[in-house]
């Protein structure tokens, strides 16, 4: 992974390796949570967990897994969020929280990066309150990664739903984000970056996004990128771009159409090898291949939103997540804590946030 | 199918059953387009069309296909719209193209309804200037069907590009069209309407879209149709809803989204097929099982955007519809000819529009 600003990371020195996690969200309770946390740790033994909630019921979902308890320091939180609870109510009485708990430890630099199964808009709500905006961010983002046809398997694509508007500004923040996070969590050291519109011209679409469109194409240069102007829904599975910036509105109805979309194929899918006894006897044989597509169309192994523009690093993984995708968004925040991602992003913007005063 | 307003059918008596062709749109040029139509008079001999374009070229790539030149009268045009061409240069020097030759064959009362697969901007435009829009319409709507996991095997979803913004006003037409159109397209008595949001709580999402919301609700009753209120990505091939109504913007991102992983998981499941000797033999074995799910979801098959809040009826095809693509279209159009949809969408139109007018 390339140096993103040479800035040196600034996190407290002990916080290095480890990482803050919300075990009380999720549909699934601790105990799979916690069932993630050790498969993680299978992959990465240096990993160590601050994990938040109930003292009583955590300790004893770790002593279950052998060998656990030796990377987990539990934090006692009594009150969990509910997924139906709102998130104005969540900031302001939610101090007791396990989710305040765990995105806390990131202010306070015990961890570098907070991982949560919760209610996406509480986890923001707290993540704002707690961790505040980056200077010269206006409206923070949720980055997510999407199977493409990339070389590294996927692209970036955001806001995918942390604030429903974006104004050129915002969507030339996320441009920025977009791009460290993908020189940071994918490793490509001059990401393509792409606006996503109706079409390619350079006349189509809202007057904000040709606004966007130009004054990202002068920041391209001066911060490592590559532009390659509008591209269209079609692109975000595709290869043309490793980074597709929207507003949050937009990103998140094409995130839910392309998962509902591939989930409607996997079922199709399904059914044609249930028709009859020789598709029956085919599904058998390509066993060994279907599970590697499914592998690699699966959304719990790129399970994890990443909230961007805050002090800190906040990964949302999916509510429904069992064991497999808490282990892939704890591997993410994992890799993100590695490569000191929230001090290159802070510089990056930083340094940006100048270029633009300058240009403007 | 239901009638939808009781209204009786008022087009020119002589243009039932004759659709209006422009033969010279479209990728693959006049001799696929005339393929098409070979193809769908197999299954709707009574099929009657007037085929646009360059009369030596048109008379002869029809002589090729036996029988075909008694369901054809060429009209001779002598130039063609690009897909390059801009719609604003269209609609002012166009008269003298298939396109505008095919759109106004509707115009006059000639034909029914007209199909295209040029340019969508000029086909737009062009429809406009001819057709005219619906009294009590604001902005004319794309409408496309969707593969679903409805009994019909389809969703309706508007708009899907004619253009980017919406207010509320045009949500609650888009809703009505998109009704009518489900019960005259896909004969459903009483359609399930759903309006595109980034989550189902009726707080959520922009102002103009909870406005929309309540005032589409309202109307429901009355025009014999179910609002389930929003919905959300995920829905547009679910089985929750049969009527998507959005902007534009979010529709055609979403459309080419759904599209573009709909294409990208076929393409990594050929590519699992082709990983193993095993499964090499097993894509054998499944074939005809995968030949069903291949025809259930490819977009050929539901190929045919339809314009609606015009005075007429215009199918738009894919660019690069193939014969089968455009059979489809041709077939769409033809059902919505019987069912005399264009003068049911104008009586529905009309009396929600003078509803509208009691309860605001």
């Amino acid at each position: 992974m390339s140096d993103d600003t040479g800035a040196a990371p600034i996190a407290h020195p002990d916080a290095a390796g480890v990482l803050s996690i919300d075990a009380m969200g999720g549909d699934h309770g601790p105990d799979a949570i916690v069932a993630g946390l050790a498969l993680a740790v299978k992959t990465n033994p240096a990993m160590r967990f601050i994990v938040h909630g109930d003292e009583a019921v955590l300790s004893a979902a770790i002593a279950r897994r052998p060998g656990l308890a030796d990377h987990c320091t539990v934090r006692h939180a009594p009150d969990v969020v509910a997924m139906t609870d709102k998130p104005s109510q969540v900031m302001r009485t939610g101090k007791n929280t396990s989710m305040w708990s765990a995105v806390d430890a990131v202010h306070s630099g015990e961890a570098t990066v907070c991982v949560s199964c919760g209610n996406t808009g509480a986890l923001m709500g707290v993540s704002m309150v707690c961790l505040r905006k980056l200077p010269g961010i206006n409206r923070p983002a949720i980055a997510i990664l999407w199977p493409s046809r990339n070389p590294s398997g996927f692209n970036v694509m955001l806001d995918v739903g942390a604030d429903i508007r974006a104004d050129p500004d915002d969507l030339i923040q996320y441009a920025l984000m977009g791009m460290s996070y993908a020189r940071n969590g994918l490793g490509i050291d001059r990401p393509r970056v792409g606006l996503l519109n109706v079409g390619t011209e350079e006349n189509k679409g809202r007057s904000e996004l040709r606004e966007a469109h130009d004054r990202i194409e002068m920041l391209a240069a001066d911060n490592g990128f590559e532009f390659v102007g509008f591209v269209e829904g079609g692109d975000i599975p595709g290869d043309r771009v490793d980074v597709i910036v929207t507003d949050g509105f937009t990103g998140n109805v094409a995130l839910k159409t392309g998962e509902g979309t591939a989930l409607f194929v996997r079922d199709m899918l399904g059914e044609a090898f249930r028709a009859t006894p020789l598709s029956k006897m085919a599904a058998l044989l390509a066993m060994s291949s279907l599970k590697r597509l499914s592998k690699r169309i699966d959304p719990r192994r790129v399970n994890g939103g990443v909230f961007l523009g805050l002090n800190g690093t906040v990964v949302k993984s999916h509510g429904s997540a069992d064991e497999t995708g808490v282990a892939a968004a704890v591997g993410l925040a994992w890799n993100l804590s590695k490569s000191g991602f929230s001090d290159r992003l802070r510089a990056r913007v930083a340094a940006a946030t100048a270029t633009l005063g300058d240009t403007e």
